[in-house]
């Protein structure tokens, strides 16, 4: 099969969670793909891509990696793109294996958890601040967009390829705050600001961009935590009261 | 003149300038429109927005402050409007007149400076997060894209219409952190922690997405700040970072 048609294919979830791959696309996105451990299956490269900033080198990259690369014209590369003004470079990889056991059974430990949030740029946003802010993990509940989809991993500029964020489902978070002593703190309008003893093993879970927090998450938070707004605005974007709140976390 | 024309026109940014008109779309947004005492000259509403959430109550809350409502089709509509499934409405306001005179003249001051800040989505997240924490003013340095684009106002769900956000020369700038005797502070990759003492008059400058902060700024710079980040990402989101960092300066 062409890797041209395997990459239209990969822009439906269904065909992602069926054949356990994920697109990356753009140089910023690559480049951290292939400074990550994930195993990179093909990529396509449109003739475009010469003139992107640093696009010769990842080009010279993925050959050096022997990573195959199908050269399609700036057309086809366009059907499979998901940006308007592609790069001309994109790479198909394996969606990790991953789970709860990154985050270490004992000593401080930091989970975002993303309660059905449905933006894919507030997605994305968020796994790159829980990246950079050094979380052992992102969490995504049912509801949540994939966090393989190309428009999540081009606002996370490629941190999923790192940061260990994956799907669970409530029950099965519910038995790792249990089984591994983390509480639950949910992040709502009015809640107290954030103060975490040292040490702490935290689970932080923002909510859904119109609904909020889930009856699930509401019922079982161990505190509400929030920051003191200003009566200008109803809320915050909820990556960057997540920013807050995860600086606030950070040893 | 219609104000399906009016609206259509306003899409473009030099129509705005000229006519130094705007438009708000949305529920949400059009709603901070009118909670705010800028001058709202009409609004278009299609058939869907019965359908939204508020919706009803927004047709109701425009009549009653006497805004002149033209009844379109959803396809005028969308000829006008700037997302992918509007919402059936939309509100034409002046921009107002803003300056410099916003900020305090003495005790604390936080003001945030856009340092040719490109995206739309982000420039929304910024004046949100600066309006939601607190700050004085936001000035939008050349390079920025405009404040009053339809993109930015929905990213600030309408921020703008409270939060006195402005265009500014660099040189403006200057001048006013040489009267009102503010200091200016550039958010950069490896920049200290900020720590601010109580009554701190600041100005807080992000730079652009890719190519940072601009010559002119880093050489007037008091201090450059920064969030220490893992080795995972190259960079936050810059609406993250200026959200923590701004943060950091609250009293």
């Amino acid at each position: 099969v062409k890797l041209l048609t395997v990459a239209r294919d990969l822009r439906r979830r269904k065909a992602r969670e069926r054949d356990g791959r994920f697109v990356a696309e753009g140089v910023r996105a690559v480049e951290e793909l292939l400074r990550s451990p994930l195993t990179v299956r093909g990529a396509l490269a449109a003739p475009q891509l010469h003139d992107a900033p640093r696009g010769a080198a990842l080009r010279a990259a993925l050959a050096a990696r022997g990573v195959p690369v199908e050269e399609v014209s700036e057309r086809d590369f366009a059907s499979a793109a998901d940006t308007e003004a592609p790069q001309g470079v994109l790479a198909i990889a394996d969606v990790p294996a991953r789970d709860y056991a990154a985050v270490p059974t004992s000593g401080a430990a930091t989970v975002l958890v993303l309660d059905a949030v449905q933006d894919p740029g507030n997605v994305g946003a968020l796994v790159r601040t829980a990246a950079a802010l050094g979380a052992h993990a992102t969490v995504a509940l049912p509801g949540t967009v994939d966090v393989w989809n190309a428009k999540v991993v081009r606002a996370a500029v490629g941190a999923q390829c790192h940061h260990h964020v994956f799907h669970s489902t409530w029950d099965a978070l519910a038995a790792f705050l249990d089984a591994a002593s983390v509480v639950l703190w949910a992040a709502d309008a009015g809640g107290a600001p954030p103060v975490a003893p040292a040490g702490a093993r935290v689970a932080l879970a923002v909510g859904n961009e119109g609904a909020g927090l889930s009856p699930a998450v509401r019922a079982r938070a161990d505190r509400v935590v929030g920051i003191p707004i200003t009566a200008q605005v109803e809320s915050l974007n909820v990556a960057v009261a997540a920013g807050i709140l995860l600086h606030a976390l950070r040893p």
